[in-house]
């Protein structure tokens, strides 16, 4: 195929980190002159570069290819189909949005959910059509608050994403799996470690979600996994399994609550400290986790109303903001002013109870406000909690008898050794890091219904199309294969991923050792394989070694010192192994290591 | 290769034009279901058409890769690198603006001089780094005041845009010829006829530009050409040859201007007029041509300074706005108001002279304003002109004698007829239209000054980078090969820019055609040909023929009644030829036709 000499190769490798780099591949593509900063989030993919996102996208243009249609989308978007879905306000600063010269609004699209359905809308009618999948290999914007690591979170980036069509939830069922198996099989070409979580299913429609994250110890992404049964979910993803309710009789047989003076009580130690010496328990000590802490959040939605929230949680755990943040969107919760306290005096600052609490009509709250549990607040379970009388708390208050809430939210903190969901066996969750590279997601009919994409089923009526949603991180997935190949001294590519099937360097002022090393190089090209040709002159060996191992070619051929032995050296890159060949044997031995 | 059914292929053929198609490439790109419009000048690539835009794009990569590097920068901008040349502003109103959330000036690229200049500035530095020819493939965008004949002006689109850097005008110059080498077997392979026209170098450095235009009736672009010796120009570059000077003695003995009275006489027509019944002329009538016509405009630039300029071209021309636009940009000419001739009293409006222009400080004129003439007002030509006094012109008036102007422009109107600047000989200059596929232009230092790519040379001195610019419009090129490659039915794709080899149609009920249909597709494709085949139940053989004449694909093959007796009719898409062949032949065949 191609030579690229080194001499003439637009590339300077450099030996310093780039002062901006946290991340190991980060770090690795700009010093091997992959990658080039532009702006914030913003990278040239460079020769080298270039060509390891073209593998990364054949890859995935293969095994999708085999389920799904390709096509373009543009990336510059008018602003009505944005507006018609509610995402045009539902962004809020996450994108682009800019105006024409004839003050049109548009917008760079983060993610194609509507130019999908109404293509397909604009060019379908029928069951008949169905089912269908498309997809594209794309750029894609995102006006990210903290672009970082380089590749890892951009704001200009290559995504594919694709969308399955099917006339109902069994054919989305279907079109699901055909996503995960071709999913499994990008992910294991593409040669890094990854792990299949349950996701977080949408507010709407949907049900079933999965992300393929790629493990690595810095990865933005939190998720749990239980070693005994396999279980793996995202943070946000995690289930609590609730205890089961206890009968009515046992219930109304509970002791009943008791209001108690907790003078010098403001923290949840302080007040366990306070119960066992005033209050002490028989069984067992007053933990953290035998309170009921109600948290006040206010709610701020895209369209600027404000709704307030109270989220009761065991004392023993804090509100993970991921959790509720999954919760509660498109709203995003804030801190309650103390003007909105003093706008609601039923809320008794640090005494609040549950018995203040509740939106449900049916049974007037002092405050009227939303109150959603924890699931371990489950019916029968007993806890202190606020009094909502200043200085006061109450003991043995009982969910489901003497309070209630308006449903339950899983946004308490997940903690290590927490039961597992799935088989409550062992050792219980463990947590470790990710990155999400795949995301395959049962979407339902949210966009359909929204955008009116129906067409006429068997018995000639309209139904709404039930879709499914499924990305991969192209341009991430590049820096997703460095994280996970790479050593101290530079990249390991996986041999599909790598920009070139060998590197040679020629070595010395020999002029011979070049006539050698460029007939060998010019072979292998004749052969088929790639070649990064090190001819320069003038530079030294140690340069040129450095060079090949952070550049990270799976084979280096040393054309040096030994060729008057006739012999070269081949490397592998990875193992670090060395072997001397006769020149005349270089060839065959090269294609051979490459070809596997 | 690959075999892709109708029956699930995402495509629906139209079979009324779209509203808003002028042209027949766009007319046709939609109708036969490659194309779909999402905003005006913004399309969504269908699964044929972008299997087309891979093929143009394929081929243009196989040409630049023999002779530049690949990158790829992003499409999102900074604004500093524009800020520094300038075009952040001159741009006007043709580029997308927009912010971040941080309040930072972004732009999406409509090329990509700053980005190219500032990645050599900073990966190179030595005369032994040049020279380096750098490209990309890329999406790009621009605010077109009128986005127009789909893919052929649009907003978002495709561009190869590469760049040359050398040390010296001399490298320069070879790395352009390596270009138009190049571009010449692009244009070659991409199946449409074209011109290389000379084209305008700009206002600052560089000299030699050319642009490869498409013949096309309905072409934006007018470019001239003569018969005689071969030359093409756009009608931006065209040079008047401009007569002798005359010498100094002769100029002096020529007759003396005379003020005449001139009634009646608002037009060139009725002045004309008047001079041929009350001062006529021995040798000949006069003519418009005789007439020096000085026309007032006021020139606007980017950073709002406003400056008059009256141009003077003979009376029997117009002055060409795009000719004009050409010689004056970055800034824009608009007319001269009233309030604006208020303020020069200097200019009789209907009578202004010569006398009363300039803006020479040596040679103080009435009005101070800059005077810039046609070639033909060369020294020695005679001309009849106002006289700055109302009611009167003035006869004999002599360039170079009793008036000069600031300079030479190239602004009046070219004409069919006018005399070639090349070979001066024969039928003059024709007329012809094109569209504009690619422009090669030897930019000269204007980025490397602005932006400060300077290299050492050989002797350890700094000096500034000299570069070429390069550019193919990809995306527009899929409409230029339509434009020459369709007939009344549909569309006539050459081969290596067709969205399949063959295009399979079987016809009837009977479901042995369907089986040996689709036997012939999978032997095609495992032969490596990438097949449409057209399995659909239930639709007419005439749509299925109009369907497979639309697309356009080179070879059609119908398998139907024919099968009976064992025969299939394969079918050349361009010439409308049939043969029958036995079914037995048909791969065969089939491939000898595609392979040539």
């Amino acid at each position: 195929m191609t030579v690229l000499r080194m001499s003439s190769l637009f590339l300077r490798t450099l030996r310093e980190d780039p002062a901006d780099a946290e991340v190991p591949s980060h770090r690795l593509l700009v010093r091997a002159g992959y990658i080039r900063r532009v702006s914030p989030g913003i990278y040239t993919w460079l020769p080298l570069g270039l060509r390891v996102l073209r593998n990364v996208e054949r890859i995935v243009r293969e095994e999708m290819d085999q389920i799904s249609q390709e096509l373009l989308f543009p990336a510059l978007l008018p602003r009505e189909p944005f507006e018609a879905t509610g995402r045009w306000v539902e962004y809020g600063d996450n994108i682009f949005r800019l105006k024409d010269r004839k003050d049109g609004d548009y917008l760079l699209g983060p993610t194609h959910e509507e130019l999908f359905t109404l293509a397909v809308k604009d060019m379908f009618s029928s069951y008949k059509d169905l089912p269908v999948s498309l997809y594209q290999i794309q750029t894609k914007y995102r006006d990210e608050a903290r672009p970082r690591a380089g590749l890892l979170r951009g704001r200009e980036f290559v995504m594919k994403d694709s969308y399955s069509f099917d006339i109902d939830e069994a054919g989305l069922a279907k079109s699901y799996d055909a996503h995960r198996d071709a999913y499994i099989k990008i992910f294991d070409r593409l040669g890094f470690h990854y792990v299949i979580v349950q996701a977080m299913a949408g507010a709407m429609g949907g049900s079933k979600s999965e992300e393929f994250l790629a493990t690595a110890e810095n990865g933005e992404d939190t998720y749990v996994r239980c070693e005994d049964c396999g279980y793996a979910a995202n943070v946000e993803a995690v289930r609590v399994p609730a205890p089961a309710p206890v009968a009515a009789d046992v219930l109304a047989g509970m002791p009943p609550a008791q209001v108690i003076d907790t003078p010098g009580t403001p923290t949840i130690e302080s007040l366990v400290d306070f119960l066992n010496s005033a209050h002490p328990r028989v069984d067992r000590p007053w933990a953290a986790g035998d309170t009921l802490k109600n948290v006040v959040l206010m709610l701020s939605y895209p369209d600027g109303r404000r709704e307030p929230l109270v989220v009761g949680v065991p004392g023993d755990r804090e509100v993970d903001e991921k959790r509720l943040a999954a919760q509660v969107e498109p709203a995003v919760a804030v801190p309650f002013t103390d003007s909105e306290f003093a706008a609601y005096p039923g809320l008794v600052r640090g005494y609040i109870g549950p018995q203040a609490l509740g939106a449900d009509p049916e049974r007037a709250s002092a405050t009227g406000i939303r109150y959603l549990t924890d699931p371990r607040v489950s019916e029968g379970t007993a806890w202190v909690t606020g009094a909502n009388l200043n200085g006061k708390h109450v003991l043995g208050l009982v969910a489901g008898r003497d309070f209630s809430s308006d449903g339950t939210i899983e946004a308490a903190e997940v903690k290590v050794g927490d039961p597992c969901p799935s088989c409550g066996q062992g050792e219980g969750l463990q947590a470790a890091r990710g990155i999400e590279m795949g995301h395959i997601f049962q979407l339902g009919t949210k966009y359909a219904q929204a955008l009116d994409l129906k067409v006429l089923d068997e018995s000639g009526k309209l139904v709404t199309v039930v879709m499914g949603s499924y990305g991969v991180g192209v341009s991430r997935a590049v820096a997703c294969v460095a994280e996970g190949n790479h050593d101290e001294f530079g990249l390991c590519w996986p041999r599909e991923i790598s920009p070139a099937d060998v590197h040679i360097v020629a070595t010395g002022k020999d002029e011979e050792v070049f006539v050698a090393a460029e007939t060998l190089a010019r072979e292998l090209a004749d052969e088929g394989l790639d070649v990064v040709y090190d001819d320069r002159r003038g530079v030294s060996p140690g340069v040129k070694f450095k060079d090949s191992e952070l550049i990270g070619v799976p084979t280096i051929v040393v054309v040096g010192r030994g060729l008057a032995d006739g012999k070269v050296e081949i490397k592998d890159r990875r193992s670090g192994e060395r072997r001397e060949v006769a020149v005349g044997q270089a060839l065959a031995e090269v294609c051979r290591e490459v070809r596997g």
